[in-house]
């Protein structure tokens, strides 16, 4: 034995291991929670917001330049074996590389296309049959980039074949106004005529649509400079972006979107097809454009009085209405050659994946389209490489350990310009998967058409976060920072602060015309639309060179975006926002922005319609009472998210999923009356203009033109029906904003 | 100091209490996980099974009984005071006193009644316009308890009022094959005829559209004894539960369900209300109907050809087709006098909450109507109050400290004898709420309506439940108990084995004549409908005295269910049923067996119309397909829900709402084929008897009676679309029980 200061040293360290363990033992188990489980660690965290920095930092203007380069080096039209197969291999090969898995989807859908062999030419028909005037049945071939023996010829998609002749009439834009215009107005009989219409304003669609109503037997559609070479169009492509005289703008007139032969259904393997022959879609006229070096010529020899002024263009002629020709042409028609055909091939989607850690079945989708009518340079491949750059950039971040809380998928469609094709018949097969769990789709058709701003579409849910991504996105446009311009926000909302609130930029309302349509009009989906743009002041409805086989790689290189830093831009806007969807624990969903919007709509319904609703004795008390409704539940929805436990993974998926089902509750089944391919109560394309943006659509179309309506008691009936389904829409989306155990409506008490 | 032993134990002791206090601080921190949240205590358990057979105990006979007696005492239709005012605010207060919380909704409906000083009849009309063997137009008083002046005069409701004279014909049942028969087979014309019509097999409503469709001027309703007192019919009420000669079956005969003023919308305050002068809804004929001692009168002067056996009855007579009556009542006329009227009124519905603990966004309803024709004592207060007693229970065990994981709702309608307007309505205003949180709805509208044995309807999800819970059941039969079964399954499974599993007992598809409509067919929820009936051999379609005054409290406590124990035992079904989907982690929604249930339907339609679908050239090749790839999903998803971590709130989640999915996949917003009211592709009433069920209603309508269509290419294109939407909802439905990240469908690679 030692000494007995030893021993005490022995018996106290003895004592204190002892002691010691069986201390670890009771602060481990005596009374402690059981342990945490695994999938708990970070489950309540936003994820690391250096990640977005690193991904916009991945982001890089080399490779969107090789991509586009790869993509518009030739023509890509759906259906084609480039689009269907070398295309579609490649992205699919990309997707699997970065992602965690891709799969692709095909559809057997009608495409259209113009006969290869017998092109589609307008001219002037003699008395004795001859033809002059014969129109170009190609465009020039002006730069080496675009010299294909796959080009298609123009021609407008799902137009009827046929071959007819008659007067010639100018119809301006084509559009319900100008049609009413000279058939009220000027008491023309438009039956049998030949219609010119310009492009521009309205979906090329619309104008054909209206053509066929006012008894036209053919339309011939042009781009005229006024529209397409602002300023004098003496420096076009291939020196300038502007369109010469031999481009010509392709483009679908189809009124629907989706397959045609499969209405409401996907064209799967299963499906039940149309008979061709019998579906109403097809255009009801023959139709084919030109150019404005044709259009020339034919406006020249019209007849008839002169045009007003907003109806001139800037072709060095003195725009007349017609009908016909001026001596000595004055019994010579206008012949319109139409053989335009339309037959069943495969399209296919490529869709890549990310997987949620934590909530893999909520989906964040970005989406663009493949097919383009020519090259697509800009019209869709500026927004495919973008897409292309940010898969791989997202898979960056995936090999470095980072992965969303929520499944990313990116969605690459087909048959886009033939009329959304690929993401409707997508949208149509997974529309029970997706109605529940989609939080949004974030959409980029082109890219980048121009330098000046950024341009947004959006549902007003979005608007926040589309703002705040932004102001995270440095300007591209060095001259823009010069001025203290540091991001895409700034330059955004200096070009254009909405009426409403100085401090933010004008936001569109989401119409039609790409593909967010299926999303947000039959699954009720949030979306947006982004793209960079050029300068408003040109006052011109599309970049001059849409749709014609001048859109090449050179185009963009050369003259759009030299350092691809707007193609960057972009892809990171759209990478920011699909990453702090997928990560936040929260969804960045603004309900309230929603509620201010459907105010600004109402405000607006009263102030145009006000006076002659309260004549008519239509009550909008419903529907202010609804909107006030919702703003309330709105608010106290906003109030639930920030103060919510984030820890507990059931309340915060609670107030996720109520965030989402906003959306979804502006749905009706019934579709908006007399479009039901169009369900979206509060927005859907305007019925004049598929391109436009129609608020409470079902009763804009119900008001429209009514003081002329013959059967003023039906049109009234149907007016005071659309009020109260907007009403009830709206107090049925206040519903799933409430608390959940507080779902009475209306009528409780 | 003290000595060194001392200074040893003392140092040891200090250096212990030291060493232990740091043990517990690094055993509670050091390495520790962060700490449990509180709400995940008990997030991941079953609850307590214990509790069931508490709520079971606390189910007693005896407050069923008082509140039976209560709610049977007077009348109470649909829109009276009686019913609106003073059952709404008991069912009101009792749930505000047993539950969290209740509301009432109310709506203002079109309901309809007989003229209370101007009563509806039937009478033969001599040739001098005399009237002779005029109907009685009230139902005799047989027993003190049904001797009031509220009870309304036998009517149907939505008849169309009108007086009208003609031939009469008897129809046998109304069915679509009855009239066939007569039309084809006897090639009589029945236009202008007044046809007589025995109660049961199909939905009055459909007997009237059918004489309709035939031509018949109105029709005449009358209860056979051969269905109504079966074997001689000597005992009747009050001796027994037999209907007497002067016992009358009231009923509506609208065909729609729901306000028929607002089809699709609910009747709010802003609804938009057409006006019933257009809405075709009301019957194109006057109907009306009678007891057995007036249809004799009328059937023992019908002239032509006696009918077939099948079609007799066992009134003492000689059944006769007609048209019109023997000498010397040749020249006389049938003569139906209907002042039957609609108007709008309001009727309530009352909702009782219970708020979930862990997932209160998840709604698991259980309802029942409170309105009946006249005292309702089986129809529907059976029922009712058999839910005030389940409401008293769950109460109990609330204020014991239980509570669910998901929320309850115990739904009380109004106005459902009319047209299942109150829970209608009410489905189509809350649909984008309930939609997405619906867990199922169990509804009860008669609980006790014999005492052989337990009759069930539900979507295939519930039969499992359904079967498990009633072995938890104890059987209310004493005799039963004797035999061996001591459970109501037992007695099920032994009154009615299924076809296809001898461990199970048939369960019938839900098609319509309840409260389940709307959840099933506009919202998608899974359903089932329960009751205690009578013994199969009778072979009648309804207890005798359905819809009669004599339907009373005295019926059933005297003569039905003499100690109430038949109605505890529903009761208690309804209740395990209820507190297993609301408490169990994952939800007991079976999709196996719904894949089961697709392939015997499928298997069914090959046996009944393979030869004739393959002569027309319609292959079944892609619903077989769609039905494969469902049952593999269905089996996947079990696995799935066998094997997941149910630490893990959102994964048990996931595969909940996946399993919920699954349902709302068969719904089709464009509706079934010419009856878009009906959504769900699978089950829906049948086309010619709305109580009836049909499995793929779309493809069965179009296949009905095909051969004898005379555009048999139309007919055939319409069953090929049908068969691909059956495949393609199949396909859908699949499509939600896959993996999250694997939503690709039929068309991937």
């Amino acid at each position: 034995m030692g000494s007995p200061t030893q021993r005490t040293a022995v018996t106290a360290a003895a004592c204190s291991v002892l002691f010691f363990i069986v201390g670890i033992l009771i602060g481990k188990f005596a009374g402690a929670p059981e342990p945490v489980p695994a999938w708990f660690r970070g489950m309540s965290t936003d994820g690391d917001s250096k990640l977005t920095e690193t991904l916009m930092k991945e982001i890089r203007t080399d490779n969107i330049q090789s991509d586009l380069k790869f993509f518009a080096q030739k023509p890509h039209i759906a259906g084609s074996p480039r689009e269907e197969e070398e295309l579609v291999t490649y992205v699919f090969s990309e997707f699997k590389k970065h992602l965690d898995s891709a799969r692709i989807f095909s559809y057997k859908v009608l495409l259209s296309y113009p006969n290869a062999t017998d092109p589609n030419y307008v001219a002037v028909q003699l008395e004795n049959g001859t033809e002059v005037e014969v129109s170009a049945k190609v465009e020039k071939v002006l730069g080496q980039d675009q010299d294909d023996s796959t080009v298609v010829n123009p021609f407008n998609a799902y137009s009827r074949p046929g071959i007819v002749t008659g007067d010639l009439v100018y119809v301006n834009y084509g559009t319900i106004e100008d049609f009413l215009y000279m058939s009220r107005n000027l008491s023309m009989d438009l039956n049998g005529t030949i219609a010119l219409a310009r492009y521009g304003k309205i979906f090329r669609g619309d104008k054909v649509k209206h053509a066929a109503q006012f008894g036209c037997a053919g339309v011939i559609l042009y781009s005229d400079p006024a529209d397409y070479a602002v300023g004098g169009h003496w420096r076009v492509y291939p020196d300038d972006w502007w369109l010469p005289g031999s481009g010509v703008q392709r483009g679908s007139v189809l009124p629907v979107d989706g397959d045609p032969l499969t209405p409401f259904y996907p064209s799967i393997d299963s499906a039940y097809y149309l008979d061709q022959k019998e579906i109403s879609v097809l255009s009801a006229i023959p139709v084919t454009p030109i150019g404005y070096d044709d259009a020339i010529r034919y406006l020249r020899l019209l007849a008839g009085p002169d045009v007003p002024s907003t109806w001139r263009g800037q072709l060095n002629v003195t725009y007349r209405h017609g009908p016909g020709f001026t001596a000595p042409h004055d019994n010579s028609k206008m012949k319109l050659y139409v053989q335009t055909y339309s037959e069943k091939r495969i399209t296919k989607n490529v869709i890549g994946y990310i997987r949620g850690q934590y909530e893999p079945d909520r989906y964040v989708l970005i989406g663009n389209h493949r097919d383009a009518w020519v090259f697509g340079a800009v019209d869709p491949s500026s927004g495919t490489s973008a897409m292309m750059e940010l898969a791989r950039a997202f898979g960056k971040l995936l090999k470095e350990g980072w992965r969303p809380r929520r499944s990313i998928m990116f969605c690459n469609w087909g048959a886009e310009e033939h009329g959304l094709i690929g993401s409707t018949e997508w949208v149509e097969e997974l529309i029970k998967t997706l109605g529940n769990r989609a939080v949004a789709y974030l959409n980029v058709d082109i890219a980048v058409e121009g330098n000046a701003t950024l341009i947004a579409a959006a549902t007003p849910n979005l608007y926040k976060l589309l703002c705040e991504s932004a102001k995270k996105v440095e300007n591209p446009n060095p001259e823009e920072v010069a001025r203290g311009r540091k991001t895409v926000f700034d330059t955004w909302l200096a070009n254009s602060p909405s009426h409403y609130d100085p401090a933010l930029p004008q936001i569109d309302s989401i119409g039609s015309g790409s593909d967010y349509t299926a999303f947000l009009q039959i699954a009720g989906i949030p979306c947006t639309d982004i793209r960079y743009t050029y300068s408003q002041a040109y006052k011109i409805s599309s970049y001059p060179l849409y749709h014609s086989a001048y859109e090449t790689f050179g185009l963009v290189s050369g003259l759009m975006d030299k350092g691809f830093k707007y193609h960057q831009a972009v892809a990171r806007l759209w990478g920011v926002m699909a990453k702090t969807l997928a990560d936040k624990v929260l969804l960045d969903l603004d309900c309230t922005q929603y509620a201010s919007k459907l105010e600004r709509i109402v405000r607006d319904i009263k102030a145009n319609y006000g006076a002659l609703l309260e004549k008519n004795d239509v009550t909008l008390d419903g529907l202010v009472k609804a909107v006030d409704e919702f703003k309330k539940a709105a608010g106290d929805l906003q109030t639930m998210t920030e103060t919510v436990d984030v820890t507990n993974p059931l309340e915060v998926r609670r107030l996720n999923d109520q965030l989402m089902e906003v959306e979804r509750a502006f749905i009706d089944p019934l579709g908006i009356f007399g479009r039901p391919w169009y369900r979206h109560t509060i927005f859907a394309p305007s019925q004049h203009d598929a391109y436009g943006s129609s608020s409470f659509p079902g009763l804009t179309d119900a008001l429209f033109d009514i003081e002329n309506d013959k059967d003023q008691v039906k049109r009234w009936e149907a007016v005071k029906k659309e009020v109260s389904v907007a009403a009830f829409t709206i107090h049925s989306a206040a519903g799933v904003m409430k608390d959940v155990n507080d779902i009475g409506g209306l009528n409780t008490n």
